[in-house]
């Protein structure tokens, strides 16, 4: 076919669960764009009722209300035709799990009627390839393509197949249906062998760091291929699981059949993608594409957004950030500095006695240098009455009385505890407002925090950096959003420390027992690999003389440790807590703000089972230390 | 085919992600089986690996040391034919994650060989129906026989075939693939049309209130249908997935084709269960079929099991408990009472001014009777001092100076933080050991806890129970379990409250702002039900005359509210805290010990949305409220 087709892709914020109001922004947005002669107008994946929603699909009410806001947007399609993504329901089919037969669905809407692919039996398109992996639970909720074609007993390419509208034959395709290297079959290649005339990728798809750079390779390269344009609708917003957050950055565009690219919105704004989009031929119509990945610039969009969007979900208005004068709790006020007006945020220094004047005077510098609130409330006195207290308390007990002793070690956690459970939980609610995990990926990994202290908070906007990244997106801050030092160079160059006891004294160089530019990379091994790494694999790279090649370790791992059984008692102490109680933490720690691959959480499930080494490990760890 | 088939099903603990010391003893027993003239020992689905574990299967290293385990059974099985569950690995393809390809696969091994079913590609048995419901994501990480059928381009029921071990052709499946209720296909009847002699079900099935009963129905009917045996095993231990936790009852038993049963060794006990398993004719073999249930016997079980395995697995040997004088913390004492030498256990009970006499001498009675540790720790100094601090700060802001105010209501919150992150996580680390989490479901679905308060500790063992459960479960541990009154029956009549300020003064009959009886039921609806109800399913049933019935409240619901306005604010007031604050603080709770169906966290999956009401609420609302 030739001639044009002149498409709209709304590229909106859609609220989880709350069909009505994405469908009331849905139909003036159908009337706008009749008015504007537009012919084909696309919505998001899941644009009624979002998407993430955890088990909210297994109510019978939320589904009908479902069902009633589509028909009212096939009732407003008169003019134009309307493609959304909503939940497809069969009431008269069961789900394996014995309840409704849903279907995370395509609709497209033309003179008030839904048409569905010329194959299925059903007015709509059905996605075929579930994502079950990272966040995603599609199998858990829906019925895919493949289970139907074998209930019914037919080939799944009789029910690809594409949707006939207006003088089109539409390929609908749902999100990971054409991310289909994985897979055994294509949707798009049947959709194409089937005739289909151009494509349309309806996505709710979360922002993940460097995720449209392959995006973008893999849409562009399907294009050439089929030889037909793809355009690809994802919607913004915030969406969550819970114990994790997902950000949307829409990133809507179409794909010429030449590898080239129209542009829609900016990342994480609300807007339209108009395109007179050429059929048949293989002229090209977009530009030569760029790229799509700004760096560190990309990871403050989304922290700034997806905190700020967490913030709206949640209703809050006033934050309390405590501030240590290190770069973690910099880095987290700032970011609020973008959000908030300056009196809405409110930064507290508890000092302790192990507290340097040099963090308090950072902590200081950062509300000043930030206009907002500032307080300190010194926690030495609660922590002395608490030590009082427990150290004079005698058990009446089977063997007669005894009695307790608060060691200088329990007395770390105790401070940290009193900050967060007792200062900033108490201060927040009397500010009228939540107080803030500043906790980050390294520290959330093995555990390096304390549960009901610094592990304690609303939202962990950092949870998913490491060190080294949040050292990165301080710099940013300063340098390009404020334009000016807000956090100060001191909390940039002081030593990490949690200065909870002597041998954490910053001002003596003293602090983390971590070295992050090493334990960083080896982290991120563990976790961010798509196979992730063990012990096992760390000795293994270790003999082969790759390890820092393989976690990219900038350095040498020979001049870290005195000796190779060094190197692995290192390496142990970090799994034994990363599997041991670091576990048990993450459990009970705040949301995690996802920004990148394997968030704590939703993301990267964990089961607590302690501390396991493999055989071949323990092998391994004999030819090292022998 | 007649004769008999001497089989011995293992009913064992499997430790989960520790496939090594599964498989020693898994070794132990094949020789023991062989020795005892055994012809077929048969052990659980995943007894190798473990079952709930989080993303531990991304991890290569771990699935090869599956493998070798796997191996070393192969190896074992001389004189005796072995049945076991592990993880099916083909290294050579991926799953639709991209990582390496895995089936949640039976092995049956003769003489040194691994035999798969007559006409697979593989080796062994693989799973074919998915559960992806309540706690599990078998998708997530296993590849089914659907989908290997598509792949290969045959019809399912090639790949469903028996295996021919000995002189029988043995019809394998793995768990869900015997609960095919709500699946277009059955693998058993599949099975069995292609003339299975006998049907051998591996499990790794989650102990559930009342589910043995419903396993027992099905696995009966089953087998009467195909006329043949049908033996299942399945095993002890405790697994969980992070933020719920699940014990393994076994009942491992068999079915004849004549609806009897041959019963295994008691719930929660490892054990074997030896058989000469009659084939062929219709002879029943088993006794006819008792209950399996024990009602409040059956939780208690659970409880006491659930908790102590959990405190193995977290290396927990000393527990502190707070307790209030109230029924959650005495059932939560009297449980650890059963497990822990009573010098293990240290009662804390921490009065503020708002405290009775009444609740403290409770707790000192339950201390005593239980022979345990006590203490008495009172927290008014400590709050008088962070009011006297929060209210003492000056904020040095943009507009100058300000102050901030704790308010009598904040108050609470503060007492409640102070008595778990101050005083009960500070005892318990001088104490050696952990502190429990008492709340119950009740508590939990509507967030009537404070986080970093009640909320916390290191296993919330009640938080799967309503109230009235938590009841009958400390009239049975008096009656039954102990044998005379440990839980003082003060703490059985005293009014349910949380005694934070005088508006809960139990002398005076104030307490809770829930009435328990009916509140529970509402509650109940909406997260137990398996189509899970919402408001405007209330307000429909109600106006139906409905509502008493359809929830379970023995009362009437008129009674309880003077008008049905009061109704129906109280109906918002909960659900807004439920779909509210209440998810909030469940993402941040401990982990909660399931003994049901629906216990928060991963079975009962959730996000943060605020609190949503369909549009055919509000109409309801109208015609009731008008």
């Amino acid at each position: 076919m030739s001639g044009s087709v002149r498409i709209r892709l709304v590229q909106m914020d859609v609220l989880p669960g709350r069909p009505w109001e994405n469908t009331e922004r849905m139909l003036a947005h159908v009337n706008t764009a009749r008015q504007a002669g537009i012919e084909l107008v696309a919505f998001s994946e899941m644009a009624v009722p979002g998407y993430l929603l955890g088990d909210e699909w297994e109510r019978p009410a939320f589904l009908r209300e479902c069902e009633a806001c589509g028909e009212a947007l096939r009732e407003a399609a008169r003019g134009i035709v309307v493609m959304f993504g909503n939940v497809g329901l069969d009431w008269h089919k069961r789900n394996e799990d014995g309840r409704v037969r849903k279907y995370n669905a395509l609709f497209t809407a033309e003179e008030g009627r839904f048409i569905g692919p010329t194959g299925s039996p059903y007015p709509f398109v059905i996605k075929t390839l579930m994502p079950n992996y990272r966040e995603f639970d599609d199998s858990r909720h829906f019925f895919d393509t493949r289970k139907l074609a074998a209930e019914l007993g037919r080939p799944v390419t009789d029910l690809i197949t594409p949707v006939r509208a207006a003088r089109w034959r539409i390929g609908g395709v749902l999100c990971e249906d054409a991310w289909d290297e994985d897979y055994a079959f294509s949707p798009l290649k049947i959709l194409s062998g089937a005739g289909a005339d151009f494509f349309v990728n309806v996505s709710c798809s979360p922002f993940t760091f460097n995720k449209n750079h392959k995006r973008n390779r893999v849409f562009s390269a399907a294009a050439v291929a089929l030889g037909r344009p793809l355009a690809y609708v994802n919607n913004t917003g915030l969406q969550n699981n819970g114990k994790t957050v997902f950000t949307f950055d829409g990133a809507s565009c179409i794909y010429d059949g030449q590898g080239n690219r129209v542009d829609g919105p900016p990342a994480f704004q609300e807007g339209l993608l108009d395109c007179d989009m050429p059929l048949g031929g293989t002229k090209p119509f977009g530009s030569p594409s760029g790229t799509l990945e700004n760096g560190v610039a990309d990871l403050v969009a989304a922290l700034r957004y997806g905190t700020g969007r967490f913030m709206k979900l949640c209703g809050v208005e006033r934050v309390v950030v405590g501030a240590s004068g290190g770069i973690d709790s910099a880095v987290v006020a700032a970011i609020y500095g973008q959000i908030l007006p300056p009196e809405n945020l409110l930064l507290v220094n508890m000092p302790s006695r192990f507290n340097s004047p040099t963090t308090i005077n950072l902590a200081r510098v950062l509300a000043r240098q930030l206009g907002c609130g500032y307080a300190e409330i010194p926690i030495e006195d609660s922590v002395r009455l608490t030590r009082t207290q427990i150290d004079g308390v005698r058990i009446q007990g089977p063997a007669g009385e005894s009695r307790l002793a608060l060691t200088d070690f329990l007395l770390e956690n105790v401070q940290a505890r009193d900050r967060s459970s007792r200062v900033l939980a108490g201060v927040a609610a009397a500010f009228g407002g939540v107080f803030t995990c500043n906790a980050n990926k390294s520290e959330m990994t093995v555990g390096y925090t304390t549960l009901y202290g610094d592990l304690g908070g609303y939202l962990a906007s950092l949870a998913d950096l490491w060190k080294d990244e949040v050292y990165a997106v301080g710099r940013y801050l300063n340098a390009e959003v404020y334009g000016r030092e807000v956090i100060p160079e001191g909390s940039f160059t002081v030593v990490p420390s949690a200065e909870l006891s002597p041998a954490q004294a910053v001002d003596e160089g003293k602090g983390d027992p971590l070295v992050y530019p090493y334990h960083d990379r080896l982290f991120r091994s563990w976790v961010e690999d798509w196979n992730r790494a063990t012990p096992e694999d760390i000795l293994d790279w270790y003999l082969d003389g790759k390890l820092e090649n393989r976690i990219g370790y900038g350095g040498a791992v020979k001049d870290l440790f005195p000796t190779p059984a060094a190197f692995v008692a290192d390496l142990e102490r970090w799994w034994n807590h990363y599997q041991g109680l670091g576990v048990a933490k993450r459990i009970q720690a705040p949301p995690v703000l996802a920004v990148k691959r394997r968030a704590y959480g939703f993301d990267h499930r964990e089961s607590q089972m302690g501390p396991r080494y493999t055989r071949r490990y323990q092998e391994l760890k004999r030819r090292i230390t022998a």
